[in-house]
């Protein structure tokens, strides 16, 4: 097996990253830090270069890499932030870069891939079938593998973030991370156990997704069948051996939250703090709540934001639902004079902001006398909702509610 | 007239700030540098506490108060950034505050600037008759006004940006600043103009809103009948007198973009850079390709984030529309099998992705033979727009552009 990265690699990669990087200080969240009842760093990587801290391993290690290394260029497998880090580290460092998509990659990704200069191969069904192909032509055309996590030079640039949290927070109790194939945390770990080991590594996987705590408790690398969560960013079957070898040793637990935890807390942070993330990046704010630790200084590391506009868009309206922000309810109403006038005076007297309106015959379940009307609000939190709700139906209307 | 802070009143109010500020370093803009042929800089105050600049001058103003202009309290009038600024800066120092909101400021605006700890009235119809309301009780009540723009304290406070904006890149050749009441970009202009008066300050305005653009052209301050823009935190209708005179003296040139412009700038700033902005915020990214510069050093001022959750994701969607990236179209359909068969087919065969599907029987304008289809697509720009709309031509459709 490949052997794990040390301290010194670590430091050697924020030396080669000294070139490329943005700053991303530590930005301290009021928000996070009242709902939680501790005092809440997040760690801004959705704001680094291409978007996601996926740069510091793919650059570090293609820095690295000898003149005969480089010589049949790169090649890696991948839908999301590996894909990109790679494509702008390569072009950067003048290598050829090859990147396996699988089929289904949006368009959008697809085509950001390429204007950082790779050559794009759209190939199998899923994620696996992807990665088979990239093996394959590695191995025909003697190129090198920029393996997401399984790396010792990519683990030890990931690293150097756990550097970087020390250096401005070296009182910090909790440094929490997500996990997806394990590398993020694999550096970070690494780095801060060896400038303080009573600082906690927490990993954070989605409860859908969670092959690495499994494999913690099953004493054992564990693959999963399948894996089902929003948070795509870590959706991995097949965790890294060389990443399990180093969690079971440095990480002091892994926690998981579920889509709807998830959800919460990335709604907040763009709310509150007015930056972007993708869900998994979101992982290590709704982590929080799980330790069950008050008054303690807590880093969560916020890992990417490469999300599209319409997916952000979409995400954000989930969002507000769930957080009791917008109701949607169907009501039918009598085919009479009026009656539109009196529920928007009921809304009106609730302080209901309405959105959206679709009032159509056609839909009434009793269709001869009853007209549909679908109403969509702008609310205050759950408990507003129960007060719109319970003023309709005093007021003699049936509703339901749509979302 | 009140007069104007000079360079060691900023200075002092960088002193005061200190114990408050969220530090909000400069950020290197590919996107924007690529787009325009320049080196573009972000100053994110959107980043800042409370969203905003504002703070740093209502901050100043209230800490550099007597303890007998603090006796009775502070009011001012705001539905946005100051209210929220003022109110944060009160609690923080002790001092009770009353901000007077025009009635329909949005719910969940008047809830935020109340957690702040404010006593919140609202009272008029527009921004105008609340300011009178406020002026009519601080007069009744003895009370200090806090003004978001026409004062000394107010505006040095303001002007810590350009210190901090110096310090990061001493060798900036342009800096643009959005123009509302014109606080901001007078306390910049001052300190920079100080620093080193090569520097270029450019304001920017909504074409829809550009009083004071108006009254340099007037040589004398203008107020204008009506302002229209989506940039609603710099919807002025009178900017300042002391403002004016100072704009007057150290502001190179102010510009103008239009709604569509700035939607523009706004998209691309949260689709690259993961941070969202208020829409008055991305006016000083607009504004740079008016400049007619090439390979400058440029900062452009982010000045808020202020937006709330509903009217992101709307903004989102039409700047996907406006910039090509969603199309909407509907398409009469022979009421025979198969025929939603080919529509997919040939969306396929153009790699654009369907999101919303709506097929009503209803909705045709031949109610006989056909059904309506009405189809969201996501694209990837303009070209890609035509391309689609050709196929589904070509094939013997006659298709309506919904957006």
């Amino acid at each position: 097996m490949t052997s794990s990265p040390n301290y010194k690699d670590i430091l050697k990669a924020e030396e080669n990253l000294r070139e490329i990087l943005n700053p991303t200080n530590l930005i301290f969240s009021e928000v996070f830090s009242s709902e939680y009842g501790n005092q809440v760093y997040i760690k801004p990587e959705n704001l680094q270069k291409t978007g996601a801290f996926k740069i510091r391993g793919a650059y570090n290690m293609i820095k690295n890499l000898s003149e005969k290394e480089k010589e049949f260029g790169l090649i890696c497998s991948s839908a999301g932030n590996h894909a990109q880090g790679v494509a702008y580290s390569a072009k950067e460092l003048g290598v050829p870069a090859t990147i396996v998509m699988p089929r289904f990659t949006p368009f959008i990704k697809v085509e950001g891939t390429k204007k950082l200069g790779a050559k794009v191969i759209l190939s199998g069904n899923v994620y696996d079938e992807a990665y088979d192909e990239a093996v394959r032509i590695q191995e025909e055309k003697n190129m090198t593998f920029v393996h997401p996590f399984e790396s010792p030079d990519v683990i030890a640039g990931q690293g150097t973030i756990g550097l970087e949290i020390y250096e401005e927070l070296s009182d910090v109790d909790y440094v929490i991370v997500p996990v997806g194939g394990g590398g993020l945390i694999s550096g970070i770990s690494i780095a801060l156990k060896e400038l303080n080991p009573n600082i906690k590594i927490i990993g954070v996987e989605p409860s859908g997704a969670d092959a690495m705590k499994r494999s913690l408790e099953n004493l054992g690398l564990t693959y999963l069948q399948k894996v089902d969560t929003i948070a795509d960013g870590v959706a991995v079957r097949k965790p890294g051996k060389l990443t399990y070898s180093i969690i079971k040793e440095n990480v002091d637990q892994i926690v998981t939250v579920d889509d709807f935890e998830l959800m919460d807390a990335l709604i907040l942070l763009i709310e509150k703090h007015k930056i972007i993330s993708e869900p998994s990046g979101a992982l290590a704010l709704a982590a929080i709540s799980k330790l069950g630790v008050k008054d303690k200084k807590i880093v969560s590391l916020v890992s990417g934001g490469n999300i599209d506009l319409v997916t952000i868009s979409s995400m954000i309206n989930k969002g507000l639902v769930s957080r009791g922000r917008l109701l949607c309810f169907s009501v039918n109403l009598p085919d009479t004079p009026g009656q539109l006038q009196r529920i928007s005076q009921i809304l009106a007297d609730n302080n209901a902001n309405i959105i959206k309106l679709d009032h159509n015959q056609f839909k009434s379940t009793d269709r001869l006398l009853n007209v549909q009307l679908e109403v969509t609000v702008e609310t205050n939190g759950h408990k507003h909702i129960d007060k719109i709700m319970d003023s309709i139906l005093e007021n003699g209307y049936t509703l339901s509610r749509v979302y």
